[in-house]
């Protein structure tokens, strides 16, 4: 396989994250490229995640995917796999993605062929809660193996998100989580949150997911 | 059940969280408090380990627990049904705890009956490796369902702990998690690492790992 292209990304200089952050989307809606942000703890199936919703809507969307991380370039291999367009991003450290670092990632992607660009976000349910990184739709992922509890400790994250899957739903057998008390922990922090229940390893639920998405992005367009 | 104490830390006002760190542990020492710093992602684990290091270490040492959180009280709940002495430490929105942020909570839990003190840090696998707490070690836990992949993308989190647990190995029949792979990860990020598989629901390698803790504090005290 072809190495992927990484880029060194440094954090923003700007103060007014939010400002540009904004200047970001509206330059977006212009080119017609809808951004959506997807966030999660490490190793909640972000990666997987993303290849099922590729393999689902490649036909429809010209994707391009930034794939943050500290370090590795694994994610964007994975993602290359898959024909969509990929590029990693290394933060130097940084627990997230603001607006100017997501800026610098879209001109290394390179968006001329791209409609909907997805950002990969540093997998941490803190940090990229308090920045927004101009995107058009916050998403996130939460795994059945980190318990039905994370909405009462990281509130932030989940009252940003537009939509938060629940991943891993293969093995709810094997695990103590309750899903419905995990869908009120969810609303108590965001009410209109969409929750989509998911496998991303067995496609289960990925129709419900890529439908949401195709749908908004397709609002997003006529709006 | 008691509602448990809830302490609202706030960030250090003091730059230099390396000094301060070297100060408390120094302190600490004289004291005879050994005080472990326990990391991970959210939900790999962290507060079921804790139980059952109690259960194991109960009748040897004296225990007191800071659970940080951003928000919520349900760890120090289930830290204190064990008997342990435990407080909730609010961060305020904060991705980490520093050594000023540590010491704020053993004055919040009181240490004269205490001579293994842990801080349960917030759920994260970036911030809480860049400050040092001042803790005696550090331990971290890495879940079967987050992959063995983790060491290669958050590299200074397995970098500066002395002690890997590789936890809910229940559940590795169900997963794709390569052991050894990520015990070679692991030592490529950090050669002196110990790494202790472990499923604290079940109990399995928690006498290992009661072990390691034990003979790290008595060496500590000997020296």
């Amino acid at each position: 396989m072809d190495q992927v292209r990484v880029i060194e990304i440094k954090q923003s200089v700007f103060a007014a994250n939010d400002k540009q952050a904004e200047e970001l989307r509206k330059e977006l809606k212009e080119k017609g490229i809808f951004l959506l942000n997807l966030m999660s703890s490490p190793g909640a199936g972000k990666t997987t995640t993303l290849r099922a919703t590729i393999a689902a809507l490649k036909d429809e969307f010209k994707i391009g995917v930034m794939e943050a991380d500290i370090d590795s370039d694994v994610d964007a291999k994975r993602i290359a796999e898959t024909g969509a367009k990929a590029i990693q991003l290394h933060t130097g450290g940084m627990c997230h993605l603001d607006a100017g670092m997501t800026r610098q990632g879209l001109e290394g992607l390179g968006t001329d062929d791209v409609e909907l660009a997805i950002l990969e976000n540093v997998g941490n349910l803190v940090c990229p809660a308090e920045f927004d990184t101009g995107a058009s739709k916050n998403a996130m992922i939460l795994s059945v193996p980190e318990g039905e509890d994370k909405p009462l400790k990281y509130p932030l994250m989940f009252s940003v998100c537009d939509v938060v899957l629940i991943n891993k739903i293969d093995v709810l057998p094997y695990f103590d989580f309750d899903l419905e008390k995990c869908k009120e922990y969810i609303h108590m922090r965001n009410p209109n949150a969409t929750i989509i229940p998911v496998c991303a390893k067995t496609g289960e639920g990925i129709d419900v997911w890529a439908d949401w998405l195709r749908t908004e992005i397709n609002n997003w367009k006529r709006n």
